[in-house]
């Protein structure tokens, strides 16, 4: 498979660190880092820092950065199956931000927690040029059971936690469409506000085969998940319908296809969970039991890689391509909807891989 | 007490954060959260960011940047007693910064992590315009024991883990005699590589009546223990002799008196603690078995503030105007240094105190 720039940079950055021998999950095998404390305890722990989005201005409401801080982190705790214990946040705060800003990027942060029922424990505070914030969150997994992103084998069926494609709905309506003033009429900016899917993780536990959030969007996190288990994943035919209507509302005004609600690396923070096919009963008796309804999306496939119905064929995806756009885009967002345009119009033609694919 | 600008900054913060029930110590009481997860586990938790010291230039080397980020986080865990688990790093790394660059950094922190029988569990990178490096530490006190900020009372011993001053003659050396190209000859830049004092602090557990790591500066941290404990602390007249040798070789070619080497900000990463007078031959015991040696340093007084033998008188130095010196100054250095100096000026001239102090 193409190699993932990202993946790449983490590898080489990790080559010197030795391994905690009491780290149950290998390096890119799980959405937080699961380790085994005492017999009765393992502890997940995450860190993720807000600071490109904000570059971007795709996050310029102080209240979203602040809950986003918190929901990142507890996004990836979710994703492993874990209780939140609490959150540390790092924030660096430039002299312009008044005491107004702080007071809703704070009010952001402690609104998140509450919503998931945890507390912020601690932190520091800088000053420099640039609005950094850095949430770190610390979870346990009772009994020794989580989840993580390996595990699933052919055969089993793929879901999510509910509808997808409203993080680039957002990041199109952000990015694209305001700067654009399209013809097509106001385009409500949406209410981005994702909320950690704790609950769902919880009740996934002993029952999902794999695990991982969509904080990447959908086709890149399918992408990873299809690296560590050498497996690919095959979409079904109704996948459109799993699509938040005000996310394709957004891609339609924009002029994208819907596909690409997919492919864009905003993401929309469901969890992606693959099951055995004798366990869709189970799962469906237990999420109606934890008050929640699982979205089936497709299915686990021998071969490597995404596919999924396109354009009236089933089409497999470059995922790899997907995925190093934003690596070789760097902040230019321009640049990277460029790029991500391209490879639709090359899957239109039919041109579907690369040649070192 | 005049307040502090930073303290105020946290305050603001924080003043909508609901606080854990299940966490043991109050806002600025310890210099890790302490949150008791089961009957018999505390954890300890502390997150610190690199930015303003690279944003100044006082760490350019990528190896130092990298120790420094996992120490003072490290260091947060030895003031609070606790063992460590492991680090999550998240890190912000311009494209300026080439491979050899992110090896040398990288190495830095594996060194520290090392030197401290702990490992990087995980972390997060992000591009960015500026280098930031945010170290999270997890670590656990076992029998639920532990030291904090408070606890000491007048006629307690005030003790540091090691010599003084290293912190701040390393700042001196690289912001202001290289800029100067000093005429009193070549100053060898010191050798700045503090390792966090987790055996001594452990060995302080039951033992001291409070702790604090030095890691912004002496005075800072005397002023910080004072206001949390509503005492003082008065220096030994010997105080002098805690500074290192090369911290006093450094101040000398820079010529700045030697007590600004514990006015400054920029720490040493020992660890200042308070014994009962009747503990100390207690604390020389259990010290010498675990290999080190306390440095006598002076006593807890009734009086709040910070007291030393100064130009033949014993004097009360203005800790709180010291330490708005950094809020005010921002990042410039040259401003910071300025206002320490007008202080030392003030001092000589027996203006020890202002009006509204």
């Amino acid at each position: 498979m193409t190699p993932i720039l990202e993946n790449n940079l983490i590898d080489r950055l990790v080559s010197r660190f030795r391994r905690s021998p009491i780290q149950s999950n290998g390096l890119h095998e799980a959405d937080a880092e699961l380790i085994r404390v005492s017999n009765d305890l393992t502890l997940a722990l995450t860190t993720d820092t807000i600071a490109e989005e904000i570059a971007v201005g795709l996050y310029a409401d102080p209240w979203l950065i602040g809950w986003m801080t918190a929901m990142v982190n507890l996004s990836d705790l979710a994703a492993v199956g874990a209780e939140p214990i609490g959150l540390l946040v790092s924030e660096i705060l430039p002299q312009a931000c008044g005491d107004e800003f702080l007071d809703e990027l704070q009010r952001g942060i402690e609104d998140a927690c509450s919503a998931c029922g945890t507390f912020i424990l601690g932190g520091d505070t800088n000053r420099g040029e640039n609005l950094v914030l850095t949430g770190t969150a610390v979870g346990r997994c009772p009994h020794d059971a989580f989840l993580s992103r390996r595990g699933c084998t052919a055969g089993d069926r793929l879901y999510a936690t509910g509808s997808l494609g409203g993080g680039n709905a957002f990041a199109l309506s952000v990015l694209l469409l305001a700067a654009q003033q399209t013809a097509h009429g106001n385009v409500a900016q949406l209410d981005y506000r994702p909320t950690a899917r704790l609950v769902e993780g919880r009740s996934l536990v002993g029952l999902a085969t794999s695990c991982m959030d969509t904080s990447d969007g959908v086709l890149a996190t399918l992408d990873q998940m299809s690296r560590l288990n050498g497996v690919g994943f095959e979409l079904d035919s109704h996948w459109e319908g799993t699509l938040d209507p005000r996310a394709k509302d957004v891609a339609a005004a924009a002029g994208i296809p819907p596909w690409l609600l997919l492919a864009g690396q905003h993401g929309e923070f469901e969890l992606l969970f693959t099951v055995p096919q004798d366990s869709e009963d189970d799962l469906r008796r237990v999420a109606a039991k934890c008050g929640w309804a699982p979205v089936p999306l497709g299915r686990v496939i021998e071969m490597t890689g995404v596919v999924l119905p396109l354009y009236g064929e089933v089409r497999k995806i470059d995922t790899a391509r997907i995925r190093n756009c934003s690596a070789d885009a760097g902040n230019d967002v321009g640049n990277y909807l460029r790029q991500l345009l391209a490879i639709e119009h090359d899957i239109r033609k039919g041109v579907l891989h690369h040649a070192n694919d």
